[in-house]
């Protein structure tokens, strides 16, 4: 391309990716809907990037004449207040560091327009929660950008959605409630890394979903305005499980950790049943994993696999790598694909295995053909990673999506 | 036939009919299994005669051998527990009162065996809870044969099913709770009579199961054992609740009765959610009917229709005389029936209504056609009644089912 030298440096570009987490404690209902201060703790498992993650260009020039973004290939409106909060709260950031290192020069460009353009390596459509890895993902890009050390993105992230915190860190992470009013306490933090638990497996199911089901920021809203037992769970229950739970990752008692995963999965979707009007995120289909996983651990006699359910019908499923191929042929059985190979099973490969028929016979379960769309199969994970290769940003040197980035 | 004359006086026989009852605050938890004592108060609708009962026929003879049961047209097994509980109890109060009036003659039979015959009117596939006024009839019908008083019966009808006390009066009804170990004061009592609000229906929406459910003996017991919600919502939820349906009741404050038997029969399924492994009784079918009732109330900006669910996923629904139609028509139009005529619309008539294009638009469903499979239209009803025509009588002269009520 040509273009004069002095308006190629002036474009300033990083990309940076980051990965989703599945909450094993469940964050449901904010104690200050401005700041995105929780009623309780949570805490998660960050999954790993090879399967799922987010990919991040944030290019800026002086040249730019307004912050735009592009969102899997869409330009987007970049008024959004979600994401004009963390725009300010990053300038905001980089601006204070500057101006105790150097108060003359915007070294940064934290001064000029932003171009962000964001891409997920998994459809919307599996109904992870995007929107955490989405905005940790920006968050810590914009950080890199502008120099803003890492301390104080949890609060930025948080901004964007509550759970998006809990994305900037690998392996097990918890997202602290916090005393103060000013949320300044309200952060996540590592419990174990990635490393730790290396047998532990994941597994997305994905189903077919009928019916739209309520975003999760109104959904909460309604939960904390109307459900008498939600305030119960965030201040006596959640508390001692999640001590129990960083005890029990901690000591590697898979059987415990399941059943505690289960427990407060379940307990999330009663408080939605608990809402006015009630709010249902589980299906048929939900039912029937959940019916089957108990099956397949009673067989056994202990809790080998555990399910869990975010605001949507799809489970993520936990296991040990011991079970993990069993278990894929016993979902397979039970829910027959439509389609084989990778178009069904997608991501960490699996040894194939063969089903007892005692096992088949002792779940007595109807088949149920197409109930599962896709599987992905993955792991746990680190947190996000600068991408070094300027092949990989996804805008150009002209600061707009690359053509392989903008859909039709 | 040909019998001798004592062996005809010797055969005591009476029929009774008792109502089904549709809890608004409902029973989930027992507190004393063996004495089937709740963990909280509930409120109940008695449901008319006409559309749902029992009937049961005992008779008692010197001549007879042993305890036999008959239900609806098949011998059962008179050792169930339950039953057993039912029958020394009533001897007991019956054997305690002849005490005191005449100490040498039993001349209530008591000390005969009985037979005992019981039909519904009702399919058991209606979902509906054919214990409440199965032991509700059992108990009224042998205190009438053995003479006991009015006043023990909640005691003894409980030990046959928790609900079945309410089935002993007619119109709202509240089983309370207790204070007392042994359960004397675990007591049902009218609240106000079938007559004291007689713009109120019942529509009983039967839909398609498609997997049987957990037993309510059973999933309660499960629920005390493992839901940290159960006792916060028997403690301190259910107290104010009952507080306020009594009142709202008295009122005839439909959008208040409304909101509150919704919220109640929701927080009773979310408890069974929280339940490990979780109770899952509403189906997608339920979830449409519930969201269907929340659209018709959106588009009028007021409560009109109540949904509240039992232990599996027919819905019970209550609205007002003036609304009944239209909402028929609803219903009719979101989940068009299979069949038409009586073999859909079975009990208390309605008009046909016309439905705006405008609500049908508002509330924005895709019909689902054969969704429910059929409707019971009823209001509230009296307790049980004595049948006086002994051509009514379910047993013979010769203690027998007579061969009208023997099923194939």
């Amino acid at each position: 391309m040509n273009m004069p030298e002095n308006d190629k440096q002036s474009l300033s570009m990083v990309t940076c990716t980051a990965p989703v987490n599945i909450a094993v404690i469940k964050y449901w209902g904010k104690r200050d809907e401005d700041l995105i201060l929780p009623m309780n703790s949570s805490l998660s498992l960050t999954l790993h990037q090879d399967q799922l993650k987010t990919t991040t260009t944030v290019a800026c020039s002086r040249n730019f004449q307004q912050d735009r973004i592009w969102l899997n290939g869409k330009e987007e409106d970049i008024s959004n207040p979600r994401l004009q909060s963390c725009l300010q709260e990053i300038r905001r950031f980089s601006r204070k560091r500057q101006n105790t290192v150097d108060s003359t020069s915007d070294v940064s460009g934290v001064s000029h327009k932003v171009h962000i353009c964001s891409v997920n390596n998994f459809p919307t459509a599996a109904g992870l929660a995007s929107s955490a890895s989405g905005y940790a993902c920006l968050v810590y890009t914009l950080s890199q950008l502008f120099g803003v050390e890492s301390e104080q993105l949890s609060a930025v992230a948080r901004q964007g959605s509550g759970s998006a915190c809990r994305s900037l860190y690998g392996g097990f992470v918890q997202w602290k409630l916090g005393e103060q009013l000013d949320g300044k306490d309200s952060l996540a933090e590592q419990v174990e890394s990635e490393s730790y638990w290396p047998e532990l497996r994941v597994l997305t199911l994905v189903v077919s979903a009928e019916q739209k089901s309520v975003g999760s920021t109104s959904g909460m809203h309604t939960s904390v305005e109307t459900s008498q037992l939600l305030k119960y769970r965030a201040d006596v229950v959640v508390p001692s499980r999640m001590e129990e739970m960083i005890r029990v990752i901690r000591e590697r008692d898979f059987p415990a950790f399941g059943e505690l995963t289960m427990k407060d999965s379940n307990q999330f979707h009663a408080i939605c049943l608990d809402t006015y009007p009630p709010i249902f995120y589980l299906n048929n289909m939900s039912h029937r994993i959940i019916s089957l996983v108990h099956r397949y651990n009673q067989y056994y006699g202990e809790t080998r696999v555990a399910y869990t359910f975010d605001a949507g019908p799809n489970a993520v499923i936990y296991t040990l790598q011991d079970h993990l191929s069993e278990f894929v042929q016993v979902v397979r059985h039970f829910f027959p694909p439509e389609v084989s190979g990778e178009e069904f099973f997608k991501g960490l490969p699996v040894c194939s295995a063969d089903l007892s028929e005692e096992l088949k016979k002792d779940i007595n379960m109807e088949p149920t053909p197409k109930g599962i769309r896709y599987i992905i199969s993955t792991k746990a994970g680190p947190g996000p990673c600068v991408v070094k290769d300027p092949n990989h940003h996804l805008l150009g040197a002209d600061g707009l999506p690359k053509k392989s980035v903008i859909s039709d």
